[in-house]
């Protein structure tokens, strides 16, 4: 298949995500995404390219140039682009696609975009008959370090995020950093907070790291740019073959997610962007951690620090409070009611701590003045 | 947990789905919906029960009677019935409920009711939040034997029935035979197509034995009705155990179902019951097993007899054969428009085998006249 090779130089990192026969790599590189090569594609199988408004004039010709010289069925679905889209709706709206174009149970979707194409598009794999194959092809830097690692997908309900989904593990993993050239600089930003939480709850060295190097990462030089997303693909790679379902130490990587998604609810979704409600999420649970004597003041600071380094929002917003925490009781890993929040106990060591509802409120409430 | 204790003489049967750490058990008897030992319920989780209008004033008070006795959390949802309910809207209304609700993810959903009822609830269950556990109480034959044992969970889209779905196991299904006294006719005898279903394709003495015992089976003899029942799920857990996502074996269970999908979608849902579809389609499938030179005319005849004498439709419908045909075309099993076909070489013995499109077309247009 295919005449050509790829240069070597293109692929700079290579990661596995170890889960069986269900194993996978992520591909790190610069232009990758013209190299069909890499995505290991069978001329038998239709190939349906998911991506969005924004996206598509970016790099869908890529790859259908790229197909079409090689002889591959496929079409694309581009949907409108942001946080909205994620709905059972367009689950229906693009499995009736499917069904039109009679693509089968051997069919191969890629997921261009970021990870709103990557959750919808994921979960659609996983539905559509039952289940057929994806790759993940993210080009936002939230959508490289984490949305399109570890096999969750999901659309969200008006009563809650992510509230129906899957785990439906890709194929394969195909990140070009060179994507990152034309990202919105505020997406960059929101993509920084799950690159700093890699380091909160896991890798105090590469927090360290990121502190130092805070510029060059705003300023996407490519050298640091590749550390960071392979530095955090490999983090998360870890933590997701030990605890594919998040029955215990996957839940780490919610580290700020759970004050994060009730501001992103309570906002309204697209308000805040995810990583900005993450990184203001990330906050919260560094204060309240130090508050409950786990971490000392001058780590809590430097988390503040960081997160407003990276230009991120370190204010309080105009929120209610109740509000906000009826907002984070219908969070997933809650059990029966008993809120469950990922604090730290050092930087780089995270712990599931169950705190119950009237000290988050008292948290909040002190926090807000 | 509980003070009482089971009578032996309840359970009748109980059969393993082999699953590794998703074993399960079908537990077969009389009288058993009541018996919330057998659900190994816990006291710490929420219970959600999933019926619908026709099942609900039947059976779901001797369910919530023994819940409320033993004090568990539980509430009710009842779905209108009918196949259309299989929707993607109704999967969105449900979630709402169990969101509303604050139903976390170590809820127990218990479905309780016909296909319909366990194909969406089981849908429900694996997608909510990405999946939690579920219970099938199945009140059909046709959910008895077929569509409650194996952990195919779907919904329909207009464009194709069953077309958007998953892989999940339910932890237990319990098989309340009583329950089939209270069953419509010509469900009781939709049901039995999927029973002698087992016997074409795995178990010829099973099919003898059907044959001589149509008037005990319809009559609705318990003796009767627990040794079909429980040879049929004996059967359909072994498949299952082989090959969970038929990527092989499991398709043969899929016999007259291409032809039984495509009548029932073209009819429009509900105009034909899902095992009366399948009964003719089994009639298509010998005949043209016949045809083509696999099971010989006796064994064609008595496929079309004990279809008919079960009281199944065995005249052709006035339908278009190409729209027929094209409705074939979506089939999940077919790979790049190459329609496969689950025909017989023997009683007892079925094969996937590839019949073009024009083959069907003709074999259709012969038997029509």
């Amino acid at each position: 298949m295919g005449s050509f090779k790829i240069q070597n130089n293109k692929i700079l990192d290579q990661v596995e995500v170890k889960l069986g026969d269900r194993t996978y790599d992520i591909v790190i590189g610069n232009n990758l995404i013209e190299e069909l090569e890499i995505y290991n594609l069978s001329s038998s199988e239709q190939i349906v390219i998911i991506t969005d408004e924004v996206v598509s004039p970016l790099y869908l010709q890529k790859i259908t140039n790229a197909l079409g010289r090689l002889g591959f069925a496929f079409f694309s679905i581009t949907i409108a682009a942001g946080e909205t889209q994620k709905s059972l709706d367009n689950v229906g709206k693009i499995v009736g696609k499917l069904l039109s174009k009679k693509v089968s149970r051997d069919a191969m979707i890629i997921a261009l975009g970021g990870g709103v194409v990557g959750d919808l598009a994921g979960f659609v794999a996983s539905v559509y008959q039952r289940g057929i194959k994806f790759l993940q092809v993210p080009t936002t830097l939230l959508a490289q370090v984490d949305s399109s690692v570890g096999g969750k997908t999901a659309v969200n309900h008006s009563l809650g995020k992510n509230m129906i989904g899957a785990f439906h593990q890709p194929k394969k993993v195909i990140i070009d950093l060179a994507t990152l050239g034309t990202l919105p600089s505020r997406e960059l930003k929101s993509g920084y907070a799950e690159v700093i939480k890699y380091g909160c709850i896991l890798d105090k060295d590469f927090f360290s790291w990121l502190e130092n190097n805070v510029e060059n990462l705003l300023n996407r030089s490519a050298d640091h740019l590749a550390f960071a997303v392979k530095r955090s693909c490999e983090i998360k790679a870890e933590v997701v073959s030990l605890d594919e379902r998040e029955g215990n130490s996957r839940a780490l990587l919610n580290f700020g997610h759970t004050f994060g998604h009730a501001i992103e609810s309570l906002a309204g979704y697209g308000v805040w962007l995810h990583g900005e409600a993450v990184g203001f999420g990330m906050i919260l649970a560094a204060e309240l951690s130090n508050q409950m004597g786990l971490i000392d003041k001058n780590s809590n600071e430097r988390i503040r620090n960081i997160v407003a380094k990276f230009g991120l929002p370190v204010d309080w917003p105009n929120m209610d409070i109740n509000q906000l925490v009826e907002c984070m009781m219908v969070d997933k890993k809650f059990k029966n009611g008993n809120p469950k929040l990922i604090l730290l106990k050092d930087l780089g060591v995270a712990k599931v701590i169950s705190v119950n509802k009237n000290s988050i409120e008292k948290f909040l409430a002190n926090h807000i003045i």
